[in-house]
């Protein structure tokens, strides 16, 4: 715990809430009414590997918390949030400040179509993105809530983030995104297709026996063709308590 | 157990050996000194799903292995196995004839290149393939020995089975392959570049907390881009001996 002072229940905007992530007594600004930031997330913050020196993109940051976790979980001293939705990165760039995080993470407002021109070319060691999972927008009351822009491609595709991402990573620079299975062979082919060649992948199961609901992807910038399959990753034990691996190597805390 | 008479061991040619396949009493002559089936082939014959009436093409057959078991395992009548190898043919061809299968299952000597010359186009509802896992001749004493020519792409690559499976199979057809898991992003992305879409994938572990060392894998031809990633597939339990799934699901009998 460093000896930073609390915000202030004043210093929250009406329907926000201030959680606990668990690590370095760091907390994260939230609407629970809008969107809250899941697993998925957090899974991401624990899979991509970032080394001293490293420039780090966030696609897609939302309320910052894959960049605020990499602090304390990698080695990395600079990570750029981008997110479209103002009233999002509002609230990521308070919680920075709330956790004097100012010098190692930035947010700034702007579109992932047009992430190429907003920043230099070639100029990221590595890119994170928890993109919307859902094709197009079937069943979707509000297209213009925060929610369903978090979680359908309503204002950004796969094809947008990997053509950017190509466009932003140094030659051999890391992309690490986190993805539902039902569309591995659609993100395989279209990361190749840009490019980015698929590395090191990890599927995320709830019970050994079930199904995987996320998978963990590691991509290489020109990198060749041959993909690490690693171990799945269970979160559940059969009595419902979180597995060791997750506790430990995914640093999942007990409010998370 | 069918009332059908034992070859006598005058039957098979030097090298050669007659193995039982622990269901129906069905035995494969083999030769042990050139190349033997693996757990991947019976793995893909009880993966693989062949309905009542339809036609079955086994890619690269070796000895028949796959359409043997998959008269047992599936439904399925009519099996064609392709095998460059006129020894394996052979081989093949005696151990259909063994097992009074000669009304269901077909070897014919040819070359997977040119398959959909070989036979029809868009006739086959199935195709099966456990094609040589290994890219160019790296490590290879004799690129011309059976073993080589199964392990490694000598005579074929991943992209000539792609080609004409596409080319032979029906619309909406089914292809099922046995892999290995470090080509898995070439894999979806060269099947999606061929129309083939990958729809259902199985890891095989050898063990919970080990890295998958086959993968299992349905497409669809000119099927819609979705696919379903079933829980792992774990072959041994910490005890060494075979887990449930694998001897119930996959039929791996004590010999295999």
């Amino acid at each position: 715990m460093k000896g930073r002072q609390k915000l202030s229940s004043g210093y929250l905007k009406e329907g926000e809430r201030l959680d606990d992530l668990q690590v370095n007594g760091y907390e994260i600004i939230q609407n629970p009414g809008k969107f809250c930031f899941g697993m998925d997330a957090v899974l991401l913050a624990s899979f991509a590997k970032v080394k001293k020196g490293e420039k780090v993109l966030d696609l897609g940051t939302g309320t910052g918390i894959i960049p605020i976790l990499m602090t304390v979980k990698t080695d990395g001293e600079d990570f750029t949030g981008l997110e479209i939705q103002e009233e999002s990165a509002d609230m990521a760039r308070r919680s920075v400040k709330h956790n004097h995080l100012e010098d190692k993470v930035h947010i700034e407002t702007g579109d992932i179509k047009e992430a190429a021109e907003i920043f230099k070319a070639a100029s990221f060691d590595v890119i994170t993105t928890n993109p919307p999972y859902m094709i197009g927008q079937h069943g979707i009351a509000n297209a213009n809530s925060a929610k369903a822009i978090a979680r359908h491609e309503v204002l950004c595709t796969l094809d947008d983030i990997l053509r950017e991402s190509a466009k932003l990573l140094k030659f051999h620079g890391r992309f690490y995104m986190v993805h539902r299975p039902f569309r591995l062979a659609e993100i395989f082919s279209r990361m190749t297709a840009y490019g980015i060649e698929p590395k090191r992948m990890k599927l995320v199961h709830p019970y050994v026996d079930k199904e995987p609901n996320m998978v963990l992807i590691e991509g290489s910038n020109k990198g060749n063709s041959r993909i690490k399959v690693e171990p799945p990753l269970i979160v559940y034990k059969k009595d419902g308590s979180y597995t060791e691996e997750l506790l430990t190597q995914y640093g999942m805390g007990k409010a998370l």
